[in-house]
């Protein structure tokens, strides 16, 4: 609860994201946050000023150096934003002193990170700052950082009287760490000089990859004198700029950088200081990079209107992906956490080609293109894994880096010196990958009919794992067929299963491919057939061979009951209830252990569904609405969705917009384009989930929007969640842009046939009695407790308000229900004396106006006691139904409760209307389709359609007007 | 070769080692030689002004923090020594401009390293720099850098007039680094003023142990007015001082700095800054620490006479071991590369008990029992590691840190992502460290006569122990006997072996051991004896089942030949003659694989000869002269002495020593003294050899003085090497200190019978033949080669120096040996023109005087051709005997061509005096036990007995003077 209760602080519009207070607990999952970068690097949102549990990090895509156990990293880069503030002796850190405003914003149309501070120092010197970056995407070896600063108020009761002395130390800090791990050896620093700007430069090396990199930096101080001096230790030039600044005075320093590695000239020293003695003034370097992105929304945007929470968390998703993908190195790919963390260490997974990869190649397939193209440079390396496997052809890793070799840890490494290693068997097992790079290059054809790159590098991709794949399959002569035994399917529970259904048709789809490939590689380019057919020693006997295969394969499908089995013997496994298992806060494998957890049939990411998904795709078998549906309703309740893994919410949302299942693909979409701004799955700190932001991109398009890839084309067969007034997106086709546009019919007037009605807080307030007998149970139960932390309960269950007051003492499960019991009884025993004075003001009355327009009502709370409270009240008459705390069993912000007051009233969810004061409540409405008012203060309800204060002289008319907007 | 001649290059006196000039190549061996330290902490001795292949380190005892695959290591601190000293802009760095002097020098008697260097920037100015640092002894807390510049000379081309801007930038740098990880979090930093001097101070934290550590330093700038200006980038708090120099003008730099971390204090902050703020003078603390180590020589010095580079390597490996041992913290141990770099991270081996204790417990015995306090507050982690390993009591592990937990890695890590990790046995399966770990507590005891201690700690460690190995006995009731099997002995080349001799013997030692403690412990002590039986669980029955184990445990000794077979099984295996694989510059496993070196009867390091080392340190069986003969017979010849182990030769010195082998003795001796000031392993990059220079001392005393510890105490046979005219040391037994004194009757008046003249430089000077004959080949062969690079060629046989030449181009050895015969052809064609004319001066007047008084002479040259030069040089008739290249396989240094030489002459080594003109020849010679003339410049043959520059004008009479000094 804790995490979502923060990420509610953070507020949005259409295009921007504000973090509106500083809070030093959340500091790593905010420096992901707000990464900003340009596709050659990234750099976290970490502070210029510096803090101690701070995580900066500038990855440069392809940078990768050695290190244990994983064998190769991305190399932080050194950090460039480095600015040390001293006013009079004070050093300026958000830490010490006082903050009286602050305010940090990620501009996502132009694609600028700012921050506005305004701040006491220790002896009460006021000054405000205005911080702004931005990594240039016109030119992608540039990077801006400004700080202004204003000198506000000295009347502090230890503050000095103006001038103050400000010295601004700006660095290139050489010793940057990955987790503790500095790659870098220092090779020489410099100074240079340009007019009134200085500036200093750094060379480094990676240890053992031997990748040099230079940046150089140049200061200029705007609206007053300054000296500057220079301070030159091992790896940390610092260049110091000081000025006298006087009341009300506002002076700016700008810090221009320019980074050059070896990877792209062979003189990166001087590249970096030519460039940075070329640059032009900082506005006109921002201007260039605003207009840059301008250009790239003009392509890549998605629009979605009545529903701005869904329209930010799709255009921060893109962005996430857009700032992480190179279009001028074709050696690069996109890592599993893009360049934004230390997660995975770079490494690029099958994310990239079937998550990410259909955004780019549908909106920008120059990108796509040179994601592919890096996939034909690791060729080698894929050949190497596959030769040293006993394989032919090429093998791709299952973790990938510079040269396309195998990078997967071995095992994992515990920490406990008497724990053994766990075996990593993804790195031998999980083989599909191979099959998913070639319908990635596949489906880049198919969109962009780009024949020249297919005869260039995608045929040689497709057709030499297709010679893996001929070595890798077993005959087993008894049953007359071919098999893939010991292999991880999609799903990562079950390791080393027999005919995993996903592995199977995917190596078959990729044979059946590879003929239709080369045939038509034959066709339209001989000369190049006959060249490849030689360097891959492909002969006509051997083609033939390929098609016995392809008939011969075994795809453990059953067309009598329509269900696709995982893999052979998964019916046979233990059966699973998930909804046993709740509430909970971690993966199925971490409450059963691994062990348990692959002796059950509980999936950790759709591999079924993920099959059907990539053949819907492609139009094939075993693809077909009805076996969806069938497939669907098996393993979709099976599969771990929460704390499984983060690939399976976009993938759930498209199917089940698919199925005209809209709630739940809404909650499931949701659930993916927040995983980072809300940390849903607590890891955001680590980086960015780039495979998620690409499913939401896929989500809204091809789930959504409708769209299927037909051969002339796409189409779309739009299903729009119910608040969403329209959806615009573009799509490339062979060259031309297609401009989509949905706007449903009814999305002006609204037809609200229910109301729904939360209790505490909404139409009473027994806050104050559930805070009594919390409070006397903790008093007895010596547990600290007060009024301030009773806050944090509001909207919480009782189970759940229970485990956030007893915290980590330890209490065995009787007791909790004891515990609980005992409390309930106090709180029965109070509200004993509720009467109708304390229904809130202007409840009863828009009670009344709602009854006699003749629209339905119910009450929707988690309470277990709100019958009596409603009774108490005197309301019963007022009222269609309840749902309360015995109703369903998961709690807001789960749908369950208003899908279930909705289905007692006979209502459609999206006619209805629910008026909640709790932040877990409008989510749950909105997870369940429904129209929202939201009660309170703006920051916790800011998601509803409407916010009121309570709901004093409200008429339902005002409503339907407002919600006709 | 190269090694050799580098190494030669440090130039000795009894108690300073000089480096005469600065080799980049030689950067981070002479880092770890050049440690600095006080037993709180070691520096390495890298540059002030930093390089990029540098691995700087100042590592403080017990400071560990947690690290993949190897659990935990020595966090390299902050870097204390950064001084960055810019001359008008220009940087002074040995790698830019011109170098007019160096030399650095280690004064062990002071405990000071200093540095003089010479220098011309690259623009022409030439400045002196005077360097000097020292790490208290006097206050552990407190360390000393001072930098005296004086600026010489402005006339270069391009260098300004005088004065001179010059800047001092001093920096705590807290981005240390152990192989690129940080252990550092930055806490906070700030400044201190006092007077004159200016101050920072940096306090940093270890990431996962949680450590605090803050240094301050101070700046003083002596002999002119400075401005002082600070920069602060987080980390790297810089001091810059700046000043005008005049012509001529002299100005010191003084740092002072004062480290704590919190495992001495709670507040290391305030601790830091009070002492900084408290010192006196920079030269006040100097004198203190000077005073300081004139105390600890007066306990631990051995001094040597007639053997300069015996004496320095001596003290050399003595002043490791002192700076290594903590006497103020009984938590932490001496690690088995000290405090001096990475190898083993840090982490304590048997080491320290077996191979460094002695020295402490018989010359410093309150630091011997801090060390062994660490094992007994180990106590828990060993309880833990035979727990996990379902054993009782203590089991210590193979490799420990700060818990005493088991710290060995599981696996190597390879960095091929196709290679298989290695399993590291050792962790489980060496254990005979638990008895190695009794034995040095025992020996504590009988030395020292400490009741109270044995009483409070070590019967604790000794009877928990015990128990542990009650456990791990199996009892075999076919063969009614106890044994210990999958063992690894003392010797690591053979892993997981039955019955091994070493463990076996010492386990069955502990337990005599311990029921004799507990015996006396329940008869002094009965109070402690009953708290401690309650405690570990002691019986009456448990005693008697010791008594019986001890009785039944199999010892693999072979009454009638003599013979101990090192386990069961050994003698099974195929034999090895170590000779057929010389020369080799790597390790046997390293040229035969592990598992045929397994198979193999070939030691790595000593096993039975180590447990007779061990049993004749306590009087007991099996050691007896006649059994130690057998064995070393049978094994010395086996152990891969020179890469196998560095714990080897030390050893081997004692024992042959004490069988009456001198040549031997020495030779092994001379290996182990000089392992690091030679790097004759090649790894003392990586830090101090500990254990070898622990067993220096131990060789000196147990095997040259023939100490042996009796009970009534210490009881001489000194057996000295021949060049030896006295050994004097002193050793503590029971509260009194013993001094011992040595002077060999004969060491005033040598018995000289032979003379062994080396040729070329000495009798003759073919060295422009052989020059002329290696330009000619070399120039056909189009390798660069001229009269500089033959410099290399002094004193280096045929098949070397053309690998010198060819350096690393390709040739096969038909090639290589194809390239000899022509060189040798060139060669033997030119000196056929030798005559008489081509004697040198003096060298036929001397040897008619030599054949005058009755004295031998021999030839002893490394030259094919030496019987062809004497004829022509119509020497023949003057010489009793030729020892040339085909007499003997190892060339020089190794001492076999004079040893052959003086069989030929039928004559003692020790009186023979070989006259020769190159290092290594000398080092044969020594190496063999002979007095040495050396010819030509005094840094090339320092180490001889008598060093003149040429033969002319010599008389036999005036080096049978000299010799007689």
């Amino acid at each position: 609860m804790n995490t979502t209760v923060h990420s509610r602080a953070l507020l949005y519009t259409d295009w921007t994201l504000t973090e509106p207070y500083f809070d030093p607990v959340l500091l790593r999952t905010r420096e992901t946050i707000f990464t900003i970068g340009n596709g050659y690097l990234g750099t976290r949102g970490s502070f210029e000023e510096g803090y101690p549990q701070a995580l900066p990090a500038t990855l440069i895509s392809g940078v990768y150096d050695d290190v244990p156990v994983i064998y190769t990293e991305l190399a932080n880069c050194p950090d460039w934003l480095s600015l040390v503030i001293i006013i009079n002796g004070e050093r300026f850190r958000l830490d010490r002193g006082d903050i009286l405003h602050y305010e940090r914003q990620l501009d996502l149309h132009a694609g600028v990170l700012s921050r506005f501070v305004r701040w006491r120092s220790p002896t009460g010197k006021t000054l405000e700052f205005r911080f702004e970056r931005f990594a240039s995407l016109a030119d992608r070896h540039m990077l801006g950082l400004r700080c202004q600063i204003t000198s506000i108020d000295g009347s502090g009761r230890l503050a000095e009287p103006f001038p103050w002395k400000i010295e601004v130390q700006s660095s290139l800090n050489g010793y940057p760490e990955n987790q503790g791990f500095d790659h870098w050896e220092q090779l020489d620093q410099g100074e240079l000089e340009q007019g009134i700007e200085q500036g200093i430069w750094l060379q480094v090396c990676t240890r053992t990859s031997h990748i040099e990199l230079v940046m150089a930096a140049k200061i200029a101080v705007i609206g007053t004198e300054a000296s500057f001096q220079v301070a030159s230790p091992p790896g940390y030039h610092t260049l110091t700029t000081t000025f006298m600044a006087a009341a009300g005075q506002t002076i700016s320093v700008e810090k221009v950088v320019t980074v050059f590695t070896s990877q792209e000239t062979e003189r990166p020293v001087q590249a970096a200081q030519d460039k940075l003695l070329a640059l032009p003034s900082y506005a006109l370097l921002l201007k260039a990079h605003q207009q840059a992105w301008e250009a790239v929304w003009q392509h890549s945007d998605i629009v979605i209107e009545g529903d701005r929470m869904a329209q930010l968390a799709v255009r921060y998703n893109l962005f996430q992906l857009i700032i992480s993908a190179s279009p001028q190195n074709d050696r690069v790919s996109i890592p599993a956490k893009t360049l934004s963390g230390f997660g995975y260490r770079g490494h690029i997974f099958w994310d990239t080609e079937i998550f990410i990869l259909p955004f780019f190649t549908l909106t920008q397939p120059a990108i796509a293109r040179s994601l592919l193209t890096y996939r034909y440079h690791a060729l080698e390396g894929a050949r190497r894994k596959a030769s040293h496997s006993r394989y032919q052809g090429a093998m791709f890793p299952w973790e990938s880096a510079a040269t396309g070799d195998e990078v997967t840890p071995r095992s994992s490494m515990p920490t406990d010196p008497y724990a053994e290693a766990v075996r990593i068997w993804c790195r031998d097992r999980e083989i599909h990958l191979s099959a998913d790079i070639a319908y990635a290059v596949w489906q880049y054809w198919q969109v962009t009919g780009d024949d020249l790159w297919l005869r260039d590098y995608g045929a040689e991709i497709i057709l030499d794992t297709a010679r893996f794949w001929m070595s890798r399959l077993e005959w087993h002569p008894q049953q007359t067929r071919y098999e893939l035994c010991g292999v991880i399917g999609a799903d990562e529970y079950h390791e080393q299963v027999p005919n995993n259904a996903f592995t199977n048709r995917m190596v078959q789809w990729h044979l059946e491919t590879a003929v239709a490939v080369y045939e038509w590689l034959q066709r339209t380019f001989p000369n190049q057939a006959a060249v490849l057919a030689q360097r891959l020693q492909l002969t006509p006997a051997q083609l033939l061979s390929w098609q016995a295969a392809i008939a011969q394969i075994y795809i453990p499908y059953n067309a009598e009951t329509g269900l696709i089995e995982q893999f052979e013997g998964f019916f046979q496994l233990k059966d699973i209830d998930l909804t046993d298992y709740e509430p909970r806060d971690r993966s199925i494998q971490a409450v059963l252990g691994m062990d348990e957890t692959n002796q059950r049939q509980v999936l950790k990411q759709p591999d079924v569904l993920m099959l059907l998904y990539l053949m819907r795709g492609v139009q094939a078998a075993p693809y077909s609405h009805d076996v969806l549906q069938k497939n669907w309703d098996y393993y979709a309740p099976r599969t771990d969705s929460t704390y499984g893994s983060s690939l399976t919410s976009a993938i759930h949302a498209i199917l089940a917009a698919d199925l005209g299942a809209p709630a739940a693909a809404y909650q499931q979409f949701m659930q993916a384009a927040m995983v980072d701004l809300d940390d849903n799955r607590g890891n955001t700190a680590d980086g960015i989930h780039a495979a998620s932001a690409g499913g939401v991109w896929q989500a809204v398009v091809f789930g959504f929007g409708g769209i299927q890839l037909k051969n002339s084309g796409p189409v779309a067969t739009p299903h729009l969640p119910p608040t969403w007034s329209r959806l615009q997106f573009k799509l490339h086709w062979h060259g031309t842009c297609h401009s989509f546009d949905f706007v449903p019919s009814d999305s002006h007037t609204p037809n609200i046939q229910g109301f729904i009605f939360d209790l505490d807080g909404v139409l009473t307030d027994t806050a104050e009695w559930h805070y009594r007998a919390w409070q006397q149970l903790a008093d007895e139960e010596h547990l600290p407790f007060d009024r301030q932390a009773n806050e944090a309960l509001r909207g919480v269950s009782r189970r759940e308000s229970l485990l956030l007051i007893v915290g980590s003492h330890a209490y065995s499960e009787l007791e909790l229900q004891k515990m609980m019991d005992r409390k309930n009884r106090y709180y029965v025993e109070s509200i004993q004396t509720i009467t109708d004075k304390d229904v809130l003001p202007g409840a009863l009355n828009l009670l009344a106006e709602i009854r006699q327009a003749g629209i339905k009502i119910a009450i929707g709370s988690a309470s277990k006691n709100a019958k009596t409270v409603i009774e108490k009240l005197g309301l019963a008459d007022h009222v269609d139904a309840i749902a309360d705390g015995y109703s369903v069993e998961h709690p807001k912000p789960a749908p369950d409760l208003f899908l279930y007051a909705a289905h007692q009233l006979g209502l459609d969810p999206a006619h209805c209307v629910v008026v909640e004061d709790a932040a877990a409540g409008i989510a749950a409405a909105i997870a369940g389709g429904m129209w929202t008012i939201g009660l309170g203060p703006a920051d916790r309800v800011d998601s509803a359609d409407i916010v009121l204060p309570n709901l004093m002289g409200i008429h339902l008319a005002d409503l339907q007007t407002k919600l006709s907007r």
